[in-house]
Formats: C-alpha cells, structure tokens, sequence
C-alpha cells in the first residue's frame, strides 16, 4: 500500500524560501517510523493568521482551540503539527496533552500560548502522546531554518503516497510576493469548509480581516470542491500565515489584492487537486461541471451528488459508459432539474439529449476517453445558469483494501 | 457473480395464495436468459390500490404513470413488471414502449388502461422493447394462476442473488386476513419514500386513502429505513393491493386496523431487511441505533450518516473496531450531537464515554462480534430523546467487483 498514486505529480515543486516563516522537522516514531512526523513552524516577527476549519459537530481539541486563538486576533508566532495521532475524540485527556506540547513550545520560543497554533492528524480516539512530541521541541527550536519545505509537506503526510505543496508569486502595489502552500489528506475526504490539514504562508502584509475573507474565498472553489469519500474529517483545517505584519492592506475589496487574490485561488485548488490525486486507490481525477442549475448552490449539490455517488466512481473505474447511473445521481440529488432537458457529456461528446440518450453516440470514443486518467463529466440540468465544478476520483478495489485494513 | 449472498435466508417463506390475486411469469429473453423476467398480476374483481415511489427528479417512466393512475382512485385490475430494462430516462420512446404494454395488456384482460400499473427495473436509459414484451402477454393472460409467489419473486430480480419474500396473517374485526410481499434491490438502494421494486397484496377489504396511509407509515420504518450504498434509484416503487374491494375498512384511525398494521409493518420491514442481505457484496447485516438525538429526524439523519459512510463500512468489512470512523459519521451529520457525551456501543459493549475511548474496554470481544455477519452498532449523541434505527450491510471488493462491471 505504499506504491505512489498513478495520479501523483512528478515531483513536489521547489517552493522558495518566505522571509519570516522557519521551519523544523522531527522523527517521534509515534505511528510512522524512519520518517519526519512533526512539523514546526516559527514567525519569529509574528504572522497575521486566518482559518476555515471542519464543521464536525465532533472536532478534535487542536481544531476548537485554533478556532479560539483565531479569535483573539493576536500574531501567530508558531505552528506545531504531528502526524500519525488525530488527538480527536480523546476527551479531556486529549486536551490536556495538547495543552502541555503548547506549553513547551511556547517556553521554548519565548511566546504567549495564545500565539502558538497546534494540529493532529491520523488515528481518531487516541490520546496524544505529550512527553514523547516534548522530547523533541528543544531540538527543533535549535534547527529552524528557512529552506525545508520539502522536509515539512512530508513530516505532516499519513496515508498520503506523495508530498503536496504548490506555490505562486503575487505582485501588491508594485511588490512581488510569494505564497506557499502545503497540504496532506488522502482518504476521509469530504472537506466542509476546509479540508484535512491544509496550510498557506506568505510575506504579504494583509492584515487578519482581510487575510480571513481570503482564504474562505479561495476554499469555496477549492477544497471545498473535493470530495474523495464524502466522509468529512473531525480534524479538516486550512490556515493562512502572512508575515508582513505590518497590516498595509486593511480592505478585503482593496484592488491592489486583485493579483494577490488570483494567486492565492490557483495555490488553493492547486493543493486540492493534489488530495484528489492521492484519493486512496484512486485510478482517475474526475472533474465534473454542472451548469443550467437553479442557482450555484443548487449546481454544487447537483455535481456533489454525482463525484460521491458510488456507482458513478466504480462504473469509471470500470472504464464504463454508464450514463444512466450519472442520470441517477441528478436525479436523487433533491435539487430542480429537467429531466427532459438534461444534456450529458462524456469526455466532450454529448450522450444524452431530450431526456434519452443520443442515437449512435459514438460509445467507442467515450471509452476512449475513460480509459485515459483525466475524466471529464459535463452535465446541464436545462433549469437557469447555475454553474459549479467538483472534482473526485473513481472508488476502486485499492479503497477498499487501504481503508479495511487501515489500523493495523 | 452469480454466488448466493451469505446473509440469504434458508429459503423463500411459503406465500399462501390470496383470494383475488393471479399472477404469470414469462422468459423474454431481454437481458437474463433461460429465467423468467415478465411478471403479470391479475385482479380480476379490482383491488384498492396505494403506493409510494422514487422523489428522484429523474424518475422513469413506469413510476410517472403510477403516481398518475394512483390518483384517479379506481380500482386496480392489473400490474405488469420486467427486469432487466429499467425505461429510465428513455424520453418519448420510453412512454410510447410502455403505453403499448399497457394497451396490449389492457386488451387481453378486458380492462381500462388506467387500471393497469407498470414497473421496469434494470438498466437505466434504454428504451423498452415493447414488442418483445407484448409476445408474452397473451400466454401469461392464459395461463394466470393464484398459487405462483416463489416464481413471482423470482421474475422480478435483476443483480438480486436470492427471491424475496414475506407473509404475514392478521385480523381485521374477527376475520383472518393475508399479506404478502415481493422484493427485488441490491445496488443503487438508498431509498427515498421507496424502494427498488416492492408489492404488497391482501385480500383485506380497506379503502384506498386508509392504504395509503398504511403504507406511507410503514415505508418510514421499513424501506425507508435501509441503504446499501447511498445510491437512490430512479425506479423505487412500493405498491399494495388490496383485493377486499367492498371498502369496508375507511377510516385510517379504526382502531380493527392495529393488527394488520402490525402485520404490514412487520412484513415491509422483513421485506426491506432481505434487500439489505442481498446488498451487493454484503458480507455483513449492520443494524444502527441512534438515540439521544434533537428528534428523530435528527436521529435517523446520524444513523444514515454512520450507514452510508465509506470508511465505516470498509472497517466492519475489515472486522475492525475503528469506532473512531463513527466518531467522524456523528461528527459530519450536521445535526447536534454532545461530542463530551457521545457514548457508542458495539455488540453491546460500551466502547466510549465522556468524550473518549472508555479505558481498558475489551477490543477482543469487539472484534469478535465484527467476526459474525449480525452487527449491533448504538449510538447515543447525549441531546435528547430522538431515536432511530436503519440497516446496511458493510463495502467489500465485492461491490466493486459488481459494478465495475455490471452493463457488460
């Protein structure tokens, strides 16, 4: 189960260096062994921070306090991240153990606990391991350096088969800047708001307001546009570090952020396509485009529906023609559509029309194409101009074999 | 393919003949070979008539007529069902093969077309060969007979591996009454007010709109109350006739009735379990309680979310108590749930409390329980008094295997 997803990339991209952002990596051997699983980060002048985290009405204790550090509006100054153990539904135990790794990096780093950000991601239910993730804190506080992206899209991966990372040049009033993002999540992927554990750096200068609308923006048409699973993890977050603190852009519809905006967009579906593309046994990246739907919500619903319908992502897998079953997800999605007037189209070539499939439609073709690994689904529901895209991958024999066998 | 679900029952309970009720099979040879695959069922007296059907908005052909025919109140005289070809999403040419049936059939039996209800079940968007149907419909006219439920059962399967059936005595103000019921489902099962295909017959004498009442309240429990793979068909179909025509039973209060709803509540349910045995590449039954819940809306929307979770159903496949998985279901519900309270049982036994994994609990005897094929999961999300209960079946290679394969 360690074989590289066919999907993946043919290698992480470089990401440079952000004045501002150091960065540290560990081995604790707490699940993954002869491998980096912690991850810090440190602002050492401090960083404007915003976040979008899971919905779960069952988020793990590092999501809700985030969510409450947030709120504060104080700089970040440091963001510490282990792999391998979700610290979720772990009780009060779970947050006294993560109270107590906040502790020592904050000691550590010569900063308030309300400055230092913490996520886990793994297994669900087992209480973190406090004194084995603080053995290793001093030492990665005497090794922060700038250059280790690589080294940190890796130390925070769990059934991930390749590192994710992505990153953009910006220019703000003249100045170029540089936006990194690094990304893990492979399974349990149905992101609500935001996705399993997803963070963005930058030495842009915005300020926490602006920084927050954002990166709830860029998640809409992103990392909430995937689905691998349409299980929503208890840990989903996405957070955005910027280090020029000097807060010189204060308006979210200042147009100087246009490119920025733009920037920060592409880096966020760039990363979520990455998820998709290490979806667990995934075999093709499926994007789906629904248009003519009552409303962009409507049009989201509508292609969710599809990208998580079972039988769509085997009848793909199979390399399979199956419209009637992309007719069935429409239909039970609960949102307007004409049957009458539904179009389909596979690959570009239409396969439905007047509420029947297309005569002599070339089926040999729609093969042809499902047997490349870059899907295309393209469905008007003839209602309005609502339009949304999602992308997914196919649910093949290598799902079921990851997640049937994933704690031992 | 063709190997018997291992959760099958023994055999085919015996169906005892219903006055009123004559039924027919024929072999035409549209997509199974050498089985029958045409079912008619003849009312030659009439029958009151109630059913609930698919909310897909993609919903076929056959489905359309019987919503319409339904409200015209007459008494029904017969039905006519196929498998192997769904005359889903088949247009104009759809609704032209299925009135030509239902003419041929009108003709033979000397009825009204709109006392002739019609199913299809099977692939979705080829037209019906009309023709090929209506050369059996003189013979199966000729040779109808009270006494040939096992043969019904049988000609209604499509990717079904066992018939399905149920019967049920009661009494209605001091008389014996009968009901008994077909199937057929085993993929696209997440039904929505219905089921894949499912007929209910009695030889009780009870108004249409008292039928209807029953039937819509037994669906709630029963159908509506099973998923196989979260797939809602464009087909689902659940009708009951009843052949005790002189209308004797018309208040849906009348307190004579409590026995036979008893009965028919118990018979759709058993009716709705088999189909969840027969789920494709079911290994195991899965039984979810919720309680606790806001209502029980809110409960049965937690249990469908734990029973239609991937990741959940490939750990019970895998026999792993990762309860975590249904931490995660609970969480992504979108309904309240008190995480510090949450408590969930498996095969009984208390696994968490208080927010977290109960300490020393005994994962051998958990595992043990995941060993058999009946699984007990309860949950209590620590709101309130809602309750619900749904059944699915756990996700194998089994279901890819059938459906990355199923049109060819």
């Amino acid at each position: 189960m360690t074989d590289i997803s066919p999907l993946a990339p043919k290698s992480l991209p470089a990401l440079p260096e952000i004045r501002g952002v150091q960065l540290a990596t560990a081995e604790t051997g707490m699940k993954y062994k002869n491998r980096a699983d912690l991850l810090l980060a440190f602002f050492p002048d401090g960083a404007n921070v915003a976040g979008v985290f899971t919905l779960s009405k069952c988020s793990s204790a590092p999501v809700d306090w985030c969510r409450n550090k947030l709120a504060l509006a104080e700089p970040a100054k440091a963001l510490l991240v282990n792999a391998g153990n979700a610290n979720a539904f772990t009780g009060k135990a779970g947050d006294q153990a993560m109270a107590a790794t906040i502790t020592a990096v904050a000691q550590e780093l010569g900063c308030n606990e309300n400055q230092v950000y913490v996520s886990s991601t793994g297994v669900i239910g087992e209480v973190l391991d406090a004194e084995l993730i603080n053995g290793h804190v001093r030492n990665l506080a005497a090794n922060l350096t700038e250059d280790l992206w690589q080294e940190a899209a890796d130390a925070i991966r769990t059934t991930d088969t390749f590192a994710k990372g992505a990153t953009r040049e910006a220019v703000i009033d003249g100045q170029t800047v540089t936006i990194n993002g690094i990304a893990k999540g492979s399974g349990m992927i149905a992101p609500d708001m935001a996705t399993m554990l997803a963070y963005v750096f930058t030495d842009a200068a915005i300020a926490q307001n602006v920084l927050q609308e954002l990166i709830s923006s860029a998640t809409d048409r992103s990392f909430n546009a995937i689905t691998v699973d349409s299980d929503t993890s208890t840990s989903d977050t996405l957070m955005i570090f910027a280090t020029g603190i000097n807060d010189k852009i204060t308006d979210p519809g200042d147009p100087r952020l246009n490119d920025f905006k733009a920037g920060l967009d592409d880096l966020c579906q760039d990363l979520a396509l990455q998820i998709v593309r290490d979806g667990e046994g995934a075999s093709k990246l499926i994007t789906i485009n629904v248009t003519g739907a009552a409303h962009d919500h409507a049009a989201k619903t509508i292609a969710m529906s599809i990208a998580n319908s079972p039988l769509v992502k085997t009848a793909i897998a199979g390399e399979d023609a199956n419209w009637g079953r992309i007719v069935m997800a429409v239909g039970k999605a609960g949102e307007e559509a004409s049957r009458d007037d539904l179009r389909i189209l596979i690959g570009g070539q239409k396969v439905t029309e007047h509420g029947m499939g297309v005569e002599g439609y070339d089926e040999d073709l729609c093969t042809a194409h499902l047997k490349g690994d870059d899907i295309l689904i393209e469905v008007d529901v003839g209602i309005s101009d609502g339009s949304a895209t999602v992308w997914t991958c196919d649910l093949t024999h290598g799902y079921i074999s990851i997640n049937a066998d994933y704690r031992s």
